[in-house]
C-alpha cells in the first residue's frame, strides 16, 4: 500500500487496519516517507480521529518503534506514574520512593520541562553530583539494586514519537487525544511496566483546561493502557492553583524531601498518598486503596521512604546528605514578596503565568538549549478560598536579584485573583478512571 | 505570524485573511518554511475548505507568484479555453484558430497529458517540426502575428501551483474544491485575459464524475474568476463518451482538421461551436452566444479558421502542409476492431479504461519521462444510443503491432457496454453557468 493512499483513507474519515498504523509508524523510523507526507496524515488524523482500536495499534506500534526495557528477571510488579504536568508538580519526587519502599518496583522514566511546567529530571539535578542520563544497563542496574530509578528518556525508546512529535509540533497537531494519548503511553509502555498510574491535570497550568477535556484524555489513556495489557488508572486532579507552596527546582526538590520526611503541604501529601496507594494496589502489595494510602502513609511517617531516596541518590551519583539537610540544596539570591493589593478571598491562580513568570527569572527553558537555575522560583502562601487582608504576603519570588524579583513579583500579583466571594470549592482530587 | 498559527486557523475552521493567504502563498516561494508544514495547511483546507474570499485571494496571490503575461499593446481582447480534461477532447485544436479567425486574441497555455487524457499540446506536437516550447517572447511575437499561438506554460508562470501541485499530488489533497480552483485559474489568469470559457466535464472520464460534482466546481471557478476581474462562462459538458470519433494524438489533429475543413463529428463540432461562440461574446466580437455560434460556424464553412491554424502551425515552426492534407501525420501500423459481442443498445462508456488502454499501447504517459507514440490510438465509430448488432464493429483500435492491438481491443470491448434498452439521452452541453 502507497502512503499517499494510508493519507487519503484516514482523510476520508476511515478506520485504519492494525497493518496500515504499523506502516505509519514504519514510516516515522526510516526516510523512504517524507515528512510532507506524515504531517498530511497527522492533520487527517487530527481533523478525523482515531478509534479506540486504531488508537491502541498505534501506541503499541509506537511502544514497540524501539527498545521495551525487559525487567523480568527482578522480582516483583513494576509499576510507574505519569502526570500530564502542572505548577509545582513535584509528586513523582515524593511518590517514587515512597511506593518503592512499599515493595513497588518502580522504575521511572521522566521529562525535563518546556514551557510553563518543570520536569521532574530537571528538579532532580538540583542535587549536586546527581546524574539521570542513564544507559539502559545502568537504569537497570539501578533497579535491581533499588527497587526503583529515575531517570530520562533514552534514545532508544520510542522514537516513532520523536519524528511524530517534533512534525506535530510544528503543524499545529499536537491537541489531539489519540495522537496524545499514544505519544504518552508509548514512552510509558516501553518501560516494560505492569501497572501504571496517570495524574490527569485540569485547570489554568494544565494541558487539558477544562475536567471534561481531562476525563476525555484520562479514559482515552486508560483504555489504551488496558488494550496494551497494562492495568491503568486515572486520577483527575486539580490544576487550578500550584501544587504545594514551591514552584521551581531546588525549592521542589526540598518540598518534596519535606514529605518524605513525613511533613509537607497537605495538597501535595494528599495527592503523592492517592496516587501511591493506587501504585500499590496495581504492584499488587496492597488490597485496595485505602490499605495503599495506608502503606504509603506508614513509609513517610518511618522514614523508609527517605531511605529510599537516600539510597537511590547515591546510587545515581548523587549527594544524598541533601536528604537530610535540603539547605544545602541551591538557595535563592534575594526573595522578594508578593502583596495582596486588596482583601478578600484567593479566587483563582494563573498558573500557566506564575510557571512562565519563574521561567523568566531562569528557571525554565524557553528553548531545549537553556542552562536553568535551580535557585529561582516561587513560594506561594496562599491557597485558593483563603480570605486575606490587603497588604498581606501572598507569596515569595525567590530571585537571581532584586530587579528580577520585582519583575515577576508584579506578573505574580497579577495571576493571583483575590475577590468579595469566596470561589467554589473544587476537590484535589475530583475523579477517578479505572 | 508564524506558518503554524495559519496552520491552527485553518485547522480550526476559521478564514483565513487576504494577507494570511498571502503568506502561504510565499511559503511556496521560498525554503523558509519547509514542505512539511505546507502538506499540513493543506490536509486543513482539504477537510476544512476555504471561504469564496479565501479562494479568490488564493487564485490571485498564486496567479501573481509568477510573470503574469501582458498583452496590453495587442489590440482587442484575449480570450481562452481551459477544459478540466477529457477522453478525445480535442477541441482546444478546433477552437483556437475558429476563435482567433473571428478576430478575438487567443494566447492559449495548454498542457501536457498524465493519466488517461491526453494533452493538446501533445497532440499538437504530431505535426511535424512544430514547436509548443516557447520562450514568453517567441509566445507574444506569435500572438501578435497571428491572433492566437499554441504553447505549453512556461517555468514563470504560477510557480506557486507547481510546489503546491506537487505536495497535493503525493498527500491526497488533489480533490479539494478551492485547491483545484486557485491551481486551474492562477495558471490561466497568469495569460493576462479579459476572458474565459471554461469547458467543466462530467461523467466516467472526467476529473468529475457526477453532474453535481461538476456544478460545484464550475460555479467555484466563475466566481473566482469574476473576482479576480476576468469575465468567465463555465459550459457543464458530458464526458460519458469519448469526444468525436478519434482518441490518441495524430489521429485527434486529423479530426481537428477535419471540423476545420468544415468537417468532423457532429458531436465535437458542436461543442467547438457553442464554446468557441461564448469565446467570441466574451471577446466582444459577438453580441449573443448565438451570434457568436454563427461567425464560428462561418469561419469553418469559409476555411478561414483552417488558414488560421496553417498561419500558426508555420509560426511555431510545423509543417503548414498536414492541414490540407493530414494523412502526413503518423499513420498506425495496424488497425484491430472492436466487435460488439451482442446485438442491443450501445449505453455507456468507460471512456477512463479507454484513455487507459490506448496509454497501454505507447499512446499517453505513466510518468513525464515517457515519450508518447502518436501513431497509436482509437476510431470510435458508436455513440452512446446508438443500436447496435453482434460482430459489428464499435471501435477500430490502432496499434503499433497486432499484439497490442489485440489486448486494447479486448480492453476497449470491456468498456463500451452494451445493453437491451436503449439508455436515457444526456445532452451534450447540459448546463451553463455565468
Amino acid at each position: 500500500m502507497r502512503f499517499v493512499d494510508i493519507i487519503k483513507k484516514k482523510r476520508d474519515g476511515l478506520s485504519l487496519t492494525a497493518s496500515e498504523i504499523d506502516a505509519v509508524v514504519r514510516a516515522t523510523l526510516s526516510d523512504d516517507v517524507p515528512d510532507y507526507q506524515i504531517t498530511a496524515f497527522l492533520m487527517a488524523a487530527f481533523l478525523k480521529g482515531m478509534s479506540p482500536d486504531e488508537r491502541g495499534w498505534l501506541t503499541h506500534a509506537m511502544t514497540h518503534s524501539g527498545d521495551v526495557l525487559d525487567f523480568s528477571h527482578i522480582d516483583g510488579k513494576k509499576v510507574d506514574k505519569h502526570s500530564t504536568g502542572g505548577v509545582g508538580d513535584k509528586v513523582s519526587l515524593c511518590l517514587a520512593p515512597a511506593v518503592a519502599a512499599c515493595g513497588v518496583i518502580v522504575p521511572m522514566v521522566s521529562g525535563r520541562g518546556l514551557g510553563h511546567t518543570g520536569g521532574t529530571l530537571d528538579k532532580l539535578e538540583s542535587i549536586p553530583g546527581l546524574q539521570t542520563r542513564l544507559s539502559t544497563e545502568r537504569f537497570k542496574e539501578v533497579v535491581q539494586s533499588c527497587g526503583m530509578a529515575l531517570a530520562g528518556q533514552s534514545a532508544d525508546i520510542a522514537p516513532a514519537d520523536k519524528r511524530l512529535y517534533a512534525l506535530r509540533d510544528v503543524t499545529g497537531t499536537v491537541e489531539s487525544l489519540p495522537l496524545i494519548t499514544a505519544s504518552i503511553m508509548s514512552k510509558k509502555l516501553a518501560e516494560g511496566l505492569d501497572g501504571l498510574v496517570l495524574d490527569v491535570k485540569a485547570g489554568s497550568g494544565a494541558f487539558m483546561k477544562t475536567r471534561n477535556d481531562a476525563r476525555s484524555l484520562a479514559k482515552a489513556l486508560v483504555d489504551t493502557g488496558k488494550r496494551c495489557g497494562v492495568a491503568t488508572t486515572a486520577f483527575i486532579t486539580d490544576m487550578g492553583q500550584p501544587l504545594g507552596k514551591a514552584v521551581g527546582h531546588a525549592n521542589e526538590m526540598a518540598e518534596a524531601i519535606a514529605v518524605l520526611q513525613g511533613g509537607g503541604p497537605a495538597d501535595l501529601v494528599e495527592i503523592t498518598e492517592i496516587l501511591g496507594g493506587e501504585m500499590c494496589v496495581l504492584g499488587g502489595v496492597a488490597t485496595s486503596l485505602a490499605d495503599g494510602r495506608a502503606q504509603m502513609r506508614a513509609v513517610l511517617d518511618d522514614g523508609s521512604a527517605l531511605e529510599k531516596l537516600k539510597e537511590v541518590v547515591a546510587a545515581q551519583d548523587g549527594d544524598p546528605s541533601v536528604c537530610d539537610n535540603p539547605a544545602l540544596l541551591a538557595q535563592p539570591n534575594v526573595s522578594v514578596p508578593v502583596k495582596a493589593q486588596r482583601s478578600g478571598y484567593v479566587c483563582d491562580f494563573n498558573t500557566a503565568a506564575m510557571g512562565m513568570a519563574v521561567i523568566g527569572m531562569g528557571g525554565g527553558r524557553n528553548t531545549t538549549a537553556d542552562i536553568i537555575d535551580p535557585s529561582v522560583g516561587l513560594l506561594v502562601e496562599v491557597n485558593r478560598g483563603d480570605s486575606v487582608e490587603a497588604g498581606q504576603v501572598l507569596c515569595w519570588v525567590q530571585a537571581p536579584n532584586q530587579t528580577q524579583g520585582d519583575h515577576a513579583s508584579m506578573l505574580v500579583g497579577n495571576a493571583i485573583r483575590i475577590d468579595d466571594n469566596a470561589p467554589t470549592h473544587v476537590p484535589l482530587v475530583m475523579e477517578e478512571i479505572r
